[in-house]
């Protein structure tokens, strides 16, 4: 780690007042000097979402405990939210993005929906090392103390070590007290799906709506996988790529009669 | 091509009202049984977002033109239309799926924010062969009619040879006449990227906002990418695949003190 207190990013998608970032922004203040641009509201399953028809709203909000960061509320999506402190709010570009805690697993095909990860990602294609963190707990209630120093022990090395261009990190932890969870393995996502279920009800003016409802299907059965290591006590790191060009299908396209 | 007539979703991210999805609709009517799911409002750069916190309300809607398929407009995102079709509209998993045609471009970095293209890769995640669409013209009143025989051409050639398993194609077309057109090219995304800027305004009451803006900045040279196909009159089409794991970083991390 180099001797300059590195500059943190911390968003999230559940929102600024969610609990789950309040345990990412401890961890942060330890290792660097941290600015939290979060959303003013929950985002959950924006994905890479943007706002491009509406306006945005930026809230400095003023930190009352004495903690020495810096936060900003924003009106718009996790993608927003990095976009605006990049380009706004910080004098400089920062050496890390962190965006987490999230309340619920974005292991395996999740990360493609999920807000927290979008963040990370669009920290990503900006240069910017960026891990994503959650929980397997979607309750507010949640216990994140165990997570404190997993987040801790990786976000140390990547400021130590750097990342891959191209990469950034979805890191899961299983909900398990700190002393059940068996350590940290570096995995694939598993190539597992959602099942999805639309429930139909009617409202009481007659007219009928769903709710998205589905339940998560993994026939993968790797032991090299996310799933498989959340399930056996480990904390799962996938490294995530956004390079969506499909260089193999190059060859059998050009065969095509174009 | 079988012989039995092949099942097709049409669906898009600028509401089932934009002009694009017309014409989309009249080609694929040549082409198989289309049923058109599409939000009822713009959803442009709402990427692969989700509704998880909100219900969803879908309409039949009836088509008065006399062309024979079916119509749907859904509350949700062009994610969400593509789920709902496929679990609760249509009585079968459909042949294929196309999402547009886009008002403006989707090539390069722009899939990732892309509604239209989300939704190409959403279907896709489901096995269905599928296709987003769009138009270097941002405008409602652009002119799609030079866009039908290259869609017809694309769209028989994926229904004939189907496509490779987890990949999608980004198909865009540049603004010309049909004459103009030089033909199609098969390519890889730019690397290429928006400078953002925030336009800063006050509002009436006095209270900061901020608009997304920005200038889409490409140094990649290559004569292999979409934008130098659209930028030298080709249509390009673009494998797009959503595999997320960074096979390449693994090593890497495996040598880090986790």
């Amino acid at each position: 780690m180099s001797k300059k207190r590195p500059l943190i990013l911390v968003t999230n998608d559940d929102g600024i007042n969610a609990p789950g970032i309040r345990t990412l922004i401890e961890v942060m203040n330890t290792l660097g000097d941290v600015c939290v641009v979060a959303p003013d509201s929950p985002q959950s399953g924006m994905g890479h979402a943007i706002t491009i028809n509406d306006a945005l709203y930026c809230n400095s909000i003023k930190v009352i405990n004495g903690e020495p960061h810096t936060e900003h509320s924003c009106s718009g999506t996790p993608v927003d939210c990095v976009k605006i402190a990049v380009n706004e709010i910080l004098k400089r570009k920062p050496d890390l993005c962190v965006s987490g805690i999230n309340h619920g697993s974005n292991s395996s095909i999740n990360v493609i929906y999920s807000g927290t990860m979008s963040a990370a990602v669009e920290a990503g294609t900006l240069g910017i090392p960026s891990i994503g963190f959650s929980l397997l707990d979607y309750s507010l209630e949640a216990d994140f103390k165990p997570s404190k120093k997993f987040i801790k022990l990786i976000t140390e090395q990547v400021l130590k070590n750097g990342l891959p261009k191209g990469v950034v990190l979805n890191v899961n932890i299983p909900k398990l007290d700190a002393s059940e969870i068996k350590g940290i393995k570096v995995c694939r996502q598993a190539n597992a799906h959602w099942e999805e279920k639309f429930d139909k009800r009617t409202n009481p003016l007659g007219r009928d709506y769903y709710w998205l409802t589905g339940e998560f299907v993994n026939e993968d059965k790797g032991e090299d996988t996310d799933e498989w290591a959340l399930h056996n006590g480990f904390v799962s790191v996938v490294p995530v790529q956004f390079d969506l060009n499909a260089h193999h299908a190059m060859k059998e396209l050009n065969t095509w009669d174009l």
